[in-house]
């Protein structure tokens, strides 16, 4: 288990963290992370780990792109001094792109994701335990769709940035894809981007698989 | 003009039909035909055609599937004797087989729509002067996608009655697909199935197109 | 067709282009046009020329007569740098003169109108490629009722300025006036301003008529 | 005054009438009669004739025709065994002929409506000591607007009927045409059909001309 | 008719004028006065009256005393430029010495009620052509009782006032106990503070006794 | 102490009893009894006897006079197989007579009052331990006051009622009374019919003295 | 694991099971389970065994003792022809001999318990592949608490009535209590019975242990 | 009785004397002070010393810790100008470092707290007659409780504190406790922490011993 007693984990992003969770920190007494995957990651960690006593975080705002987190990140990240930061962002970067194309200014292109997560890393790689890159989802799996296919593009530089930082990877979008053998992504999904609760176990199970989290201490 | 003074047009569904209409039939002041593609039909029909005092009327019902619609047809459908009807039905048979499969008996097999469908085109086919068939409509043009394959068996069917019955066969799903060209289906319905105004426009212009609406009364 | 690739169209006005749009700017995912006449003529624009990948836009004010509607017109107007810009007022200018007779300062006089409208023109005609004027329309076609002959007063005051700058004239009391030949008032609007769905397929038809927009696109 | 002590008097109609009153029966405390015109007669009554001690009862509808009422008069009205029934019917039999024109069984014909007062005349005819039959009003002054035209004909008909059965006629429809001089309808309507507080003044006047009451209590 | 044309009349007081009127200023469409005695005055002042255009405004403030009153009278009365200003205020000063006895500050003595008083008909005597005030009233007939009592204190100082500065004095208290003859208090408020509709008859009936209202015009 | 280990006290009435207590029976968990004087006594034998484990009851009905009381008395009353029954009615019997006088059906008689109680009584005497007749309160201490005046006739009924059948009678308004001569009756109730909390406090005590509650126990 | 494809697994109980799940039965789309324990095991069976297409089926209901439970066994339980049944219940039966004592008729014994459960052990037994038996848990981990002592007598006739009829016991109470090793119970529960999030984990882990659920298949 | 006439007492503290409390200041009509104890209180203060005309102000404010009182407390408490202030503050301060472990900012150690208590205390011994400190109560009265034991620290602070500062100590944890022998504490509190009404009662009695209060008045 890499986390340590008393460590700080916060996670940050978009809709998909957000999910509702209490302001101005989403933390603490009747559930203030929300009910997304931070929750589920949450419960793993309170029950198999008690004794850490380790505290769960939430910063996630609904309808982020990586320019909208980048502007608030040093209040809502840097300034909360946690040990671990975990950022799920990018695809409001590219979903704007085809469900409001004319709109360009709420759009990020690729070089432009790439320079935001870049300065995100920089503000916190010396003053963190480790830093955590989870790729955006598409819940489609039939990659030459055109949102799906630009949207793995800011994957690949979520990869290429963790191999130049030294970050954690957590390919989401994979883990979704090997799901999507055996379901249907609406089973997960009406609109392809906000997981279930079946969901958020996905996104939990692929994030803990990169904490050294003791299967043995379950079932 | 294939609609004659004083005929009433009765649609009817599910959910994409339903879109909050009023009960217990959607018509009359205030928008009482709901906020969906009937209401574009139906502002067509009464701006450019005000002299046939046409009544349009919307019995569509949120989450029905075929099997569902029949059991209310006699009430919803035949004893409104309207001299039209259209039936858009059949994504709630298939949607149900992926995303609740374990759910079986809210799903609807191939041989069950087509004996539904039949049965409701045989308890109007002699008291209506035209049976229009909508294709159901899953927002996905990648024809591959096992949903929309699957969907595809059922417009298959609905052309197959079309021809038997002499009905009027309105392929929404081409039209669909023929727009996606230009834009990501994210730009109509986040959910691949509830299309928005601009969708509603879709349906309305291709359902127009079998009624002889002369283009030239407009612009 | 007027409009060109990329190019945004900002309509403005009172409670008949507001309609409940989106704050501040009315645009983008889920009607943030709102569901007035904009919506219809989005929907037009999006569906029939998706090649051209329009920004519609909507900075209507319920209530606003045009003295509110100057006030605002740089943040609302002139700041939003729109390739066009329509504007329909007038109508509370004249209404607030029979409804609340005793409350002159809601009351605009022609001259200030006249007024009112330059001043909007001369902020934005060197920055747009186009200015739509809408009369503002009293749904009362008996042309002695005294505030529909005074309102009248307003549209001519329209025209005269449309042809002075070159702005596109839209004459919509005439367009309601025609269709009332067919149709009572009461199908169209309860209070004899506001039009329901049905009506705004008429400001929409009216509207795009000045746009060289395609009939054969349709149908 | 031809109210006597402890008579009661009931108003009935559509929603003119109505105003959200109190069900089943509008009257009582905390003004169950509704904030209509009922009220405006039941607050001179209380006020200036407080040892009538009269009993001020109002069942109307809204959204009645004469048909409805009708239908409702046993229970709504004769069982009430009011001294004195004041009936307010027809503007919807005649408003949905222009609003509605499609939906032909919510429209009453002339003839129809000659019938259905008769009836309900005959069945309290015996019973009460006196019966207002008050003309349905459309705030439109223009009387060749063919709504008022044609609601002109049903307050003939009441006028008919008033001299046939010796019933107290009170012709609002002159008593705002009269007032439509001063001040223009949307001052007391927006709909032309609804009244405003003041406009309830004015059915409230010319009610109480016909009942003897002395204007000395006042001022 | 001491009102002459385009004169403005303001209420001011407490929640007896209140009532819920429109914020700021409560006048205009859809009843901005609110429902208390202003717009029972205001119906009888636009009806019987059209060709004066009186505009009638209401400033009154739900809980005020003189003391709340005199705090606001420069934005809420000064700068509104009536030609008549109409003033009930007094019921809290008293009414919070016998309710909340122990919460010292929100109560005003008599010598405090003349001075706020006196300081309030100061700022706008020179102004106005004329200024009402009326006796705040506890709907308690029995003299001796002590809020009562106590409260006629007030009313003698009005009167005083009225005679010293020439003002209008409306004796509503008197004109209540001369009803209460008749009915028991509970007839027209439960609380004895506040009127019902029946009870606004009262007041706007003893109001209008003081302006030349010619009843000949009624009925 | 009269009451006995495992008793069952039933509270019933009008408002002042119900103040919204749980639906069908008010007792349990969460404050079933409601927040009036039920509460309060509640709270004084729970907290002073908790070994004797008593059940409190409340089925009081807003609004109810004797005879809605009795209407309902078997299934409210009799059904429950309480040990003690204390009810506390008539307030609406008189109050009817004065705000709604017209309304002659809403009012109970002296005589109806005396045959109600009366066969409520013989309903439960023989199997309860013992009836409380509580005296219905006006909270207007002048006693020439005509409600007052009239409702002290049906205190004096009940008084004449519990002599004759062995009730426990509980002089309310004597209480109130006393205690009005410290402070005023809007200290209690705005209405001179619903007590507040410091009103309910006055009521429990005025029960509680009739019960042998050991005021040793307290403080 | 002991689930087979398309098995139905119903959980039933009191409102640690039902947690606002859907009516008539809690499955299918957009949580109809609830978001109880029965979501969390309901996700990682869908997760990591999604071959099995296992139906999760909740009729848990607030606030039901044994008794009630028994009482709609049939309707909710039987009826529902799940291959496997798993029963949460007891707490209430417990709760209300503490809460509310007095209330005799919402409590139930040992006895009756012991009846209950055995009544529908029998109903189903020879209908289903395997019935779990869930201890109900009071998160009071001093077991001489009265309350948590007399549960604990609830949970053996639980544990005694697996072993007779076979049964999988399920003994969540100790599982909390080696919770409550590392945390304090409020960390679970504010009241002691209603787990959060967390709490839900403990749950849904305890039972899995019991299905031959492989933990390999995780992380 | 301590308290002498014109007296203020005021309440201050966290969420068992909040309780919905009006703001600013908890006081006045309508139950100002909220529906807790501070309400018993006032209502015995209220009902059997009318002659003292006390008043009773509540500034509890829900969540706090003797950190946020602390912050609050000049405008809170020493602004206010009381004669006598009631402190009823830790059960935050303790329960957060078991219900909230990780988040130690919203803790608040023994030292602090002695520092924060002793702080309050000097700002107002001076302008006060007397000091009230209640006992922060967990209704668990099994002390060995890891909550319940913290909590009997802070218990202890306020009893060193009181005797060094002559404050009056009301020791309400054994005032629980005592009863606790009686009912279990779900009787009175299901979280522990936030008593009922019947709880209120037990706070009010043991507050209201040390005032002297003569129970000879009551009853």
């Amino acid at each position: 288990m890499i986390f340590e007693k008393n460590d700080r984990i916060l996670f940050t992003g978009d809709s998909v963290t957000d999910f509702g969770r209490r302001r101005p920190v989403g933390e603490g007494l009747g559930e203030g992370v929300g009910p997304g995957y931070v929750r589920t990651v949450e419960s793993f960690l309170n029950i198999f780990y008690p004794e850490l006593n380790l505290r769960i975080s939430n910063t996630g705002n609904s309808g982020d792109s990586s320019k909208d987190l980048l502007k608030r990140f040093d209040e809502d990240v840097v300034a909360l001094n946690a040990q671990w930061v975990s950022i799920l962002i990018g695809v409001n970067d590219v979903w704007r792109q085809f469900d409001t194309p004319a709109i360009v200014e709420d759009q990020v292109s690729p070089e432009e994701f790439r320079a935001n997560i870049t300065e995100m890393i920089e503000k916190i790689k010396d003053k963190t335990k480790g830093i955590f890159l989870m790729t955006p989802v598409y819940m489609e799996p039939y990659k030459e769709d055109p949102l799906r296919k630009r949207l793995d593009e800011y994957g690949a530089i979520l990869k290429e940035l963790s191999e130049k930082y030294g970050c954690i990877y957590v390919d989401l979008q994979s883990a979704f894809d090997e799901y999507f053998k055996h379901r249907h992504s609406s089973f997960i999904a009406w609109d392809r981007v906000h997981p279930n609760q079946s969901g958020a176990m996905i996104i939990a199970n692929e994030f803990l698989k990169h904490t050294g989290f003791d299967r043995n201490r379950l079932l």
